[in-house]
């Protein structure tokens, strides 16, 4: 394999000057029908207003942010399966200066086209998130206004060693880390958001 | 819950004087057993040279770095079970300004405790990570360096959106993530390493 070269990137310039935001995920359903449950759930996602592809690790979403969120939460919702426990990873990027204006869609609609399928779905969720503001000295302030901002919003139970903890309804995580997105859009030119989701956890059906 | 601050870190000045590194991570067997698989992994790791705590979402270990390295590779070994597709996720991490001198053990031993045991255990992964050096604009080149040693250690299968993929054998792939470690720690003086590693994946039984 050749070596990379970043010589051409710069700290605080985006390589991508359309402003494409992405996501890389995986779904993990603790089941033996893990296989249909994802694939089943990546079919069913409308992906027509933005880049999309699956390789062995992960799927990866690309184009406007709005419509990066809208299919992610879609295509974790289609994976829901009431009793199975399931973890979603997502690495949520923008503004890395290795990026570029390649793989993406153009736009068909302006609307969260997958949204209006997915309001009969609803679980809870916990969950541990971090925020990675890249080449800035500034970065913990800009963590403590996240966090905070959540714990306004409700949606934070706690902080642990190297994450934050998350609790609330899916709607209500995804609104909040959409919002997320869009603060450290406003703060730093490449940030990441690393996430990983749980629903139907065993220790809550020993309790019930 | 009480809003957080941050207000007395500051980026360069790591939280813990004592060098604390640390990792976050958890294991998604997609069986039906994952429970007893996961449990009993947790349960055999020698863990009397770490600090350790597991959640609701996932396990920390936290000490001096081969041994948390030690921990780590010794819970993922445990847990694999032939035919079993299973993803381990981990958030490994040294430096934050908001850490400190506090949950880790005393050092029984200076040897990786774990590391006789495991070596009868083998198996192929292919992963993807990204590491992230905080609080610098110089991480571009950072980054590159690693990407190209491990492309010189053979354990690089290409790069895409977000992440470069790993593809070896478990230990290799180890031993690359703690070199990773190490080269990072050289240079920067808080950083994080996500990485996903799976093992058994579908797509190799259709294609046997």
């Amino acid at each position: 394999m050749n070596y990379v070269s970043y010589q051409a990137c710069h700290a605080g310039v985006p390589g991508s000057k359309l402003e494409i935001a992405g996501v890389r995920f995986n779904l993990s359903p603790m089941s033996d029908q893990f296989v249909d449950i994802i694939l089943d759930s990546i079919n069913k996602v409308d992906v027509s207003n933005i880049w999309s592809q699956t390789d062995h690790t992960s799927t990866v979403y690309r184009g406007e942010a709005s419509h990066v969120f809208d299919a992610l939460k879609a295509c974790h919702l289609y994976a829901y399966r009431p009793g199975v426990h399931m973890v979603l990873e997502a690495t949520i990027s923008k503004g890395c200066p290795g990026d570029g204006d390649f793989d993406f869609n153009q736009i068909q609609s302006s609307e969260k086209i997958n949204e209006s399928n997915l309001c009969a779905i609803n679980f809870p969720i916990i969950g541990k998130f971090s925020v990675y503001p890249m080449g800035s000295d500034h970065y913990m302030p800009i963590i403590e206004k996240i966090v905070n901002y959540g714990i306004d919003q409700n949606v934070i139970s706690g902080t642990g060693h190297y994450v934050t903890f998350l609790d609330g309804t899916v709607h209500e995580i995804y609104r909040y880390l959409e919002e997320v997105f869009h603060l450290l859009d406003k703060s730093v030119s490449h940030f990441v958001i690393q996430v990983s989701l749980l629903s139907n956890l065993p220790e809550d059906e020993i309790n019930e």
